[in-house]
C-alpha cells in the first residue's frame, strides 16, 4: 500500500478542493463574518506565509488565546501543516499557571483574541520565549500596547503572498497539536497530539456510532477551541465538509441559542453545564434542526437531561475522555440490545459514558493492576489504550502515576463495564474537582489556604447543581486565630482564578486522619452526603436531658 | 501517543469483547446457520491453532476457495490476526488461470468449500507448494479424495485447543490479504493489503458519508468474499458490531431476496447484474427493511436505477473502485448543494460514482500527466492516492504502467471531476472488457484466437443490458479457411472461463488499423455503436441505380 501518511495537510486539501463553499460562521464581539471553507483556507495559506516570514522555527510551538472563531480555525490549519505545533492555551486560568504553561511550552509566538489581551498582555514580560504577540481584533476595545512584539493579525495576512504549493508533512507521528491539563498531580502538563492521532480522531467522530458528522451537518462546537481541540469537532467537520458555526466570545447562553437556531445547526457538543444554562433558551428559539447534542467533560444529571427530552424531544448524550485521550474515548447510544427497555430507561442509558468508539480499547483493573470483568457492577481503576490515547507528557516529563508498565493510560475514574462495553463512572482515584467540565486541582487548594492563619485545610469535591462538582473546603484554623470564610476565599483569590474559589468553608476543630496520616477524604464526603441528606434538626436551645 | 497498530487483532478483540451476541447468518446447501459474533471468534480462536499445528509458516499465504460464508469470514480473522496472508482466489477463473494464481503466491495450504472442490481438486497436482487442502463442508455431495493432503475442516477445529492469548501483529505495514486482479496486462498480478490499509478501509466504510455502517444494520455482503475481501464489508461489520448476513452458495435471485427479507437485511452491496437478476424478486419478498443498496463493478444504468427506486423506494447508490483500492474510494450521495436538484436528477447522480471518502485522494490527467481541472467536463485519466492505495504488484513485479513516476495508481478510467468532487467514468484507457462486474483480458482473448484458422482477432467490449458489458470479437479468417462463429466459442471454450466467451463473433475482411498499425479500436467501437442505434434497412436483392 502507498506510504501516506495520516497527517493534517489530507484534512485541508480536502476541505480546500470539495467543500470550498460550505460555510463558516463566526460571531465576534459586534456581530457575525459568514465566510466559506475556501476562504478559510486561502486565509490560512496567507497565515502559513506569515509564519515564515517572522521566523518561527519549523518545529515551534505556536500559542493561542482565542475564542472559537475563524481565525482560530486558520491557525488550526496553518500552524501544524506547517510543521509547527499548535498550543492552545486556556486563558480563564490564573496568571501563574498561564505563566508555567507558556513558559514549559517555550511558546515562540503567541496568536491573542482582542478580548483577552487584557488577561495576556500583563503576563507577557514572564514570557522570555515569546518574541511576538499577535492580535487578532475581535471588535474589542481594549487598548493595543504600544511595543514592537505587539503585531496586528489582519495587517499580516493583508501583506502576505499566500502559499500555493501543497502542504506537506511526510511523518504522520510528528506533533500538531499541544494541550495543557490541570488534570493531575502537579502542574498542569502538556498532552501532544500527533498529526497521526488527530486525522484517525478526526475520522472516528464521523463513524456512524460516535459522532456520525457529514456532509449535512451544521457543527456547532461551544466547547472551548483551547480545550482539547474543542473535541475534535473543527477538524471532523472540515474532513467531512459540514458547515462550522463558532461563538467566538458570544458565550452568552441567549446569544448560543439564537445563533444556534439562527443556522439551524445540527450538532453541537458542550460540558452539562453550559447545556444547563441553555435550558431557559429552548422555548425562546427554533432549535428544531438539532440532531445529536453531546454533553462532555462530567455526568449527565437526570434532571437535565429529562428537560431537554421533554423540551426538544432531543436527549442529551454523554461523551467520555480527557484532554490525555484526544478527547472522544467513549460515546453513548441506544444499541439493538437496548431496544426493549423503555424510552426512560434508554434516556438514562445515554446520559452515562456508553462504549468506546474503535481503536481504543478500554479496560478496568483492581489495586493490583488485575483485570476485572465487565460485568456492569464490579468497579475498578478505568484504564485506555489506542492510537488516539497519550503516552506520557510533552517533554518527556516522567508520569509514572498516570501510565501503566505495560503502556496503558490510567484515567483516573473509576468505572464499571457491562457485558457489551457499556462504561459507567462511579467513583475517582484522583483527588480533583471537575467544575463545569475542567478540573480544579484540591491538592493545590490546600496548599494555598495553609497559610497563614489556617492550621489544615482538606478540600472535597460536592454535587453542585450547576457545575457538576464544585470544591468545598474544610479549615482549621491555628489557635488563637478566627478567619472568616470570607477571609479565606480573599486569600485564595490572590493565586487561584475565581471559578476555583469554594463557595462554602466550613471550619472544624480537627480534620479527619486515615491510618496512615492523611486526610480522611473518604469520611469526609460520607459525612458531608449524610448531612446533605439528613438536615439537622433546629437545635433546642438547652439539653433537655 | 501510543504506538499502538492499526492491525487487524485491533477489530478481533473488539468484536469478540463487545459484539460477541450480535448474528452471522449463514447459509450452505441445505439451509441456514445462525450464530453469533462470539461463536465466530472462538471458532477463529481455534483455528489460529490449526494452523500453527499443521505447520504453516507464520508469513505464509493461506489460499481460500470459498462462498461467501461462516468459515470464510473465520479464515479472514484467524489468517491475518496470526500474521498470516489471506489469500482468496475467484474459482470462476479459467484453470491455467487459477494454477498461476495459487503457483504465483505459493499458497502454503488450501481452504476449500466442498461445493467448489469439483473445480480446484482436478488442479491439485498443479500446485507444488500446497501442502494441504482443508476441505469446508457445505452441504455439497463432491466426493472427498482419498488423498493425504485432503483434511476436513470441521474435524481440525474439534482437535483444537483454541488459541487464549490476545493476537498481537505489531507492524500495521505487514501484510494482511492477498487479491489477484485479471484487470491489468498480462498475467493476473496480486494486490497485497497491508493491515493498515484493511483497519483503515473498514473504519472509512463506518462514516456517515461513506457506507455509514453501524451496529444498528444487518450487513449482506452479495459481492463474493473472494473478490477485494467483499468490498471490506465483513471487516466493517466486525469493527462496528453489526449483523453479518451471507448468502453462501445460495446465489439464486430467489434465494438472495428471501435470505434478504428474513434477516430484515438493511444494507447489501452487489454488482448491478446481481441487482438486475433480483428485480424480479422485489415484489415477492418484503425489503423494506434495506436502507442502503450499493451497485459497484460498474457502471449504473438508469432503467436499473429507476426500477429500484419505483418498487422499493430506494435507488441503487453506486460506488467505485477496484482491487486495488482495497477496494471502495467513492461512494456517491446527494450532498446539500445538490438539494435544489429534481428528485430526478438526485437519482440519476447516485448512479454516478460521486466524491472520494475520506483519506483518499483523486485527480485526472491528461496525457502528458498535467492535471486538469474539477469543471465537471474536461475528461482526464483518473488517478488515485491514498493510504488504502496499492504502490505496486506482489512480488515486486514492476508495473510501470500502473503508477505515475510520483506514485500515483493509474486506475485506466478516463473520467471528469467536477467542482465538489463529483466523478463521472467516461471511457477506459485500459483494452478491457468489465462484464458482471469482473475484468476480461481482450488482449489475452485475441491471442487465443489467432490460432489455427483465424488470421486476425480484435475485441471490443460492448454494452449490455445485463452483465453491463460484455466482449464482441471481430475475425478476420486465413485465406481459404471458413470457420464459423460456433467453431471460434469452441477453440476459445478450451483456453478461457465459458463467462469470457464473446456471444458475437462477427467475420470481417479486415481490421482497421490506426497509423502505428494497432487495431483502431476506437473505429470498431464508433462503427459498433451507430450499426447498433441505426440497423440497416433490409437490403434490396438489387441495387436499384
Amino acid at each position: 500500500m502507498q506510504d501516506r501518511p495520516l497527517s493534517l495537510p489530507v484534512i485541508f486539501h480536502r476541505v480546500e478542493r470539495m467543500f470550498a463553499h460550505k460555510r463558516v460562521i463566526s460571531a465576534h464581539s459586534t456581530g457575525e463574518t459568514i465566510t466559506d471553507w475556501g476562504e478559510v483556507c486561502r486565509r490560512a495559506r496567507g497565515l502559513a506565509e506569515v509564519l515564515d516570514r517572522l521566523g518561527v522555527p519549523a518545529d515551534a510551538r505556536v500559542g493561542t488565546f482565542a475564542w472559537n472563531s475563524r481565525r482560530h480555525v486558520e491557525l488550526y490549519l496553518a500552524v501544524p501543516c506547517t510543521g509547527r505545533v499548535l498550543h492552545t492555551i486556556n486563558h480563564r486560568l490564573f496568571g501563574d499557571q498561564i505563566r508555567y504553561i507558556v513558559n514549559d511550552a517555550a511558546d515562540d509566538i503567541l496568536f491573542v483574541d482582542r478580548s483577552i489581551l487584557a488577561t495576556v498582555w500583563p503576563l507577557a514580560n514572564g514570557f522570555p520565549t515569546v518574541r511576538y504577540i499577535v492580535v487578532m481584533d475581535d471588535g474589542d476595545q481594549t487598548p493595543l500596547p504600544d511595543d514592537p512584539r505587539v503585531l496586528d493579525y489582519e495587517q499580516l495576512l493583508a501583506q502576505a503572498s499566500p502559499r500555493t504549493a501543497p502542504f506537506t508533512v511526510p511523518d504522520e507521528n510528528r506533533a500538531a497539536a499541544l494541550c495543557y491539563t490541570s488534570g493531575t498531580t502537579g502542574n498542569p502538563k502538556g498532552v501532544l497530539y500527533s498529526h497521526r492521532s488527530v486525522v484517525l480522531h478526526a475520522l472516528l467522530l464521523l463513524t456512524v456510532d460516535a459522532f456520525g458528522l457529514g456532509e449535512r451537518d451544521v457543527v456547532m462546537p461551544i466547547v472551548p477551541m483551547f480545550h482539547v481541540n474543542a473535541w475534535g469537532l473543527p477538524y471532523a467537520a472540515m474532513l467531512c465538509g459540514a458547515d462550522l458555526v463558532l461563538p467566538g466570545p458570544a458565550m452568552r447562553p441567549q446569544s448560543l441559542a439564537a445563533q444556534m437556531a439562527r443556522h439551524r445547526v445540527t450538532f453541537s457538543g458542550a460540558v452539562a453545564t453550559v447545556w444547563r444554562s441553555l435550558l431557559p433558551q429552548l422555548d425562546k428559539h427554533d432549535l428544531s434542526s438539532l440532531r445529536q447534542i453531546i454533553s462532555g467533560g462530567g455526568a449527565v444529571d437526570e434532571a437535565l437531561s429529562e428537560a431537554y427530552r421533554q423540551r426538544l424531544g432531543l436527549a442529551l448524550t454523554n461523551a467520555w475522555g480527557m484532554t490525555e485521550t484526544s478527547p472522544v474515548v467513549t460515546v453513548s447510544r441506544v444499541a439493538t440490545v437496548h431496544d426493549n427497555l423503555t424510552r426512560e430507561q434508554q434516556r438514562q442509558l445515554i446520559a452515562t459514558p456508553g462504549p468506546a468508539i474503535p481503536l481504543t480499547e478500554l479496560r478496568i483493573v483492581d489495586e493490583d493492576g488485575s483485570e476485572l470483568p465487565w460485568d456492569g457492577s464490579t468497579p475498578g481503576e478505568l484504564q485506555a489504550a489506542g492510537a488516539t490515547i497519550a503516552s506520557g507528557y510533552f517533554g518527556a516529563r516522567p508520569a509514572p502515576e498516570a501510565f501503566t508498565d505495560d503502556g496503558w493510560l490510567r484515567t483516573g475514574d473509576v468505572a464499571t463495564i457491562d457485558q457489551y462495553g457499556y462504561v459507567r463512572i462511579v467513583d475517582r482515584t484522583k483527588d480533583l474537582v471537575k467544575s463545569g467540565g475542567e478540573w480544579i486541582s484540591t491538592v493545590e487548594l490546600e496548599a494555598i489556604m495553609t497559610d497563614p492563619r489556617v492550621a489544615e485545610a482538606a478540600i472535597i469535591g460536592i454535587e453542585d447543581p450547576h457545575w457538576g462538582e464544585r470544591p468545598l473546603a474544610y479549615v482549621v484554623s491555628q489557635p488563637d486565630q478566627h478567619p472568616t470564610a470570607e477571609d479565606i476565599r480573599r486569600h485564595l483569590g490572590k493565586h487561584v482564578a475565581a471559578w476555583w474559589i469554594p463557595e462554602k468553608v466550613v471550619f472544624l476543630d480537627e480534620i479527619p486522619k486515615t491510618a496512615t496520616g492523611k486526610f480522611a477524604k473518604q469520611t469526609l464526603r460520607a459525612r458531608y452526603r449524610e448531612q446533605a441528606a439528613n438536615p439537622p434538626p433546629p437545635q433546642p436551645e438547652q439539653d433537655p436531658r
